[in-house]
């Protein structure tokens, strides 16, 4: 029995359990380049909204009738390729099933169990980290005694990204909901961490960064980044992580112009995926990223959902915010 | 008699002749670290619009009463340093009037006439060229065959960029005003000249970039901007060079939000003025378009208005796009 959740009919807003069924799925064949595996955790992501929509996006959507497309960790039980070995561990392109026939071109990365637990190859050694490692990296230039500011602060992405910017000697800044403020300041260790919203959000920004704001690095857009914007200091660096606020794109949004800010503050804004670049920046950034887990010193949070069956239901709390830590599933 | 033009009430959109008054001024004094000099060419500039608006800029507003700031050329008729001595040419913030005293502050470089006369040092050699070599190099990461669309393509910048552009080996198409679509084509070597105003103008711009634009270098901002962001190839650079079609910011204008083709295309928008940076790339920028212009390789154009008094006439004809080639009074 190879149990399958696949995609039955698309969400126009928030993806929920009646977008998907369980289905008994036929044993998966050996790829000519690659491995059979069994998962052992499998990723729950906002991106997945994006993933299931009819609306085009960077990744082909998931067609109806097929598996959900999803990251998680696989342990090898047949492999045709000499890198792979039976009981190697690895991040890749496996998707929401128990075992998944995999070519060598949709795996990311050995998984190393010494390290860290699976699920945190799902979080901080996985694209979270990633996308939070090489983007500061590449896009934030910072400069100690800045002021960076983040959304969805306590978030996947967020809460490493924090971290990375505090080490760096910035002030950092986040933005959450009120339940997760303590959370970012004393496990994410921002220096002021302020519930989004809270209705004076405007000044107690003014109060945190007296300065202006010179990274943003934001996961929302819309009214939020607005609000930011007329905030940000002379030279400041925008970095578009993601755009979680904005719940749909048709009609498209209207909001203040950005010419102005561009040029009178001489901003840089920059979109940016954690799949772009080359494999010499993916692996820079995860070797921090490994060597900081393994010291210790970055922090990171995985919440258990157990059961492949509960795998809808998992994401669809991803956009209530309930969560605390990064879902993964256990199959 | 040293003639000046005097700023004497702020317009709410268009500078005119009715802003600005003729006085006769005092006779300069000479600056412990500057020199007096006589003006024998002056700037006419779009950024003046901005200089006497009561709106915060990224330069402080004209006093009323006090002359019109402007850059120029001057030859110097008396000096407090040894740099500068009687009879040398330079390119400074002169002021509109015949005579003014300098601080070496005030002095951007040295003009040799043997290499164009003062008036391209106000346009190609001045902040124009700098503007369009400084930007250019730093933000376009210009490749070989990619499509670069500039706005107010025949205008003092961006008849120099295309320049820079096309000589990159890029595909550059300029907007512009029909009566200029030639002069784009011929004399400036754009591939391709469209009139902004022409009703198929998206259509005409797919045509001229079927594989999208690469970089867009923007002087305009608001619709006409619209429709080349949705025109972005992924990983397009935007250079924001003005905005100069939006009219007023009070009351803000509002456009279609910007955080998801940022964030899809993996764009990288930048705000930039001439004025920023360090005196090694400009002396950089510089050193390139002196040879170009030595060359013949650059082609500038420069239009001459006579008479000081006919200042504030000149710079309102400037919005009304009537010129060709760089306004210049002189004196």
């Amino acid at each position: 029995m190879n149990r399958q959740i696949v995609l039955v009919s698309r969400p126009t807003a928030i993806p929920a359990q009646e977008h998907f069924e369980l289905r008994m799925g036929p044993e998966p064949s050996l790829p000519d380049d690659g491995v059979i595996a069994e998962t052992v955790a499998l990723s729950v992501d906002p991106a997945m909204r994006g993933w299931v929509s009819a609306e085009a996006n960077y990744l082909q959507a998931v067609e109806l009738g097929a598996v959900m497309r999803s990251l998680g960790v696989g342990r090898v039980l047949q492999s045709a390729v000499p890198d792979w070995k039976e009981g190697d561990l690895f991040y890749g392109w496996t998707g929401w099933q128990d075992r998944a026939g995999i070519s060598g071109g949709s795996i990311l990365w050995r998984v190393d169990e010494a390290l860290a637990p699976p699920q945190a190859w799902l979080s901080v050694l996985g694209l979270n980290g990633l996308t939070a490692a090489k983007g500061f990296t590449a896009h934030a230039k910072a400069q100690p005694g800045e002021a960076m500011l983040v959304t969805t602060a306590a978030g996947g992405v967020g809460s490493i990204v924090g971290q990375l910017a505090k080490r760096a000697g910035m002030r950092t800044v986040g933005l959450t909901s009120a339940n997760k403020c303590d959370l970012a300041r004393n496990r994410y260790g921002y220096d002021v961490a302020l519930d989004y919203r809270s209705e004076d959000l405007g000044k107690a920004i003014d109060s945190a960064c007296p300065d202006g704001i010179d990274v943003f690095w934001d996961n929302v857009g819309g009214d939020i980044s607005d609000l930011i914007f007329q905030r940000l200091a002379i030279g400041a660096r925008v970095i578009q992580c993601g755009t979680a606020s904005i719940p749909t794109w048709r009609p498209w949004p209207k909001g203040p112009r950005r010419e102005r800010d561009m040029l009178v503050k001489r901003l840089t804004w920059t979109g940016f995926l954690a799949f772009d670049g080359d494999a010499k920046a993916d692996e820079a950034a995860l070797s921090i990223l490994r060597h900081l887990v393994a010291a210790g010193k970055l922090k990171h949070d995985e919440q258990c959902v157990d059961g492949l069956e509960r795998a809808p239901e998992a994401l669809a709390a991803l956009f209530l915010g309930q969560n605390s830590g990064r879902i993964w599933v256990r199959p």
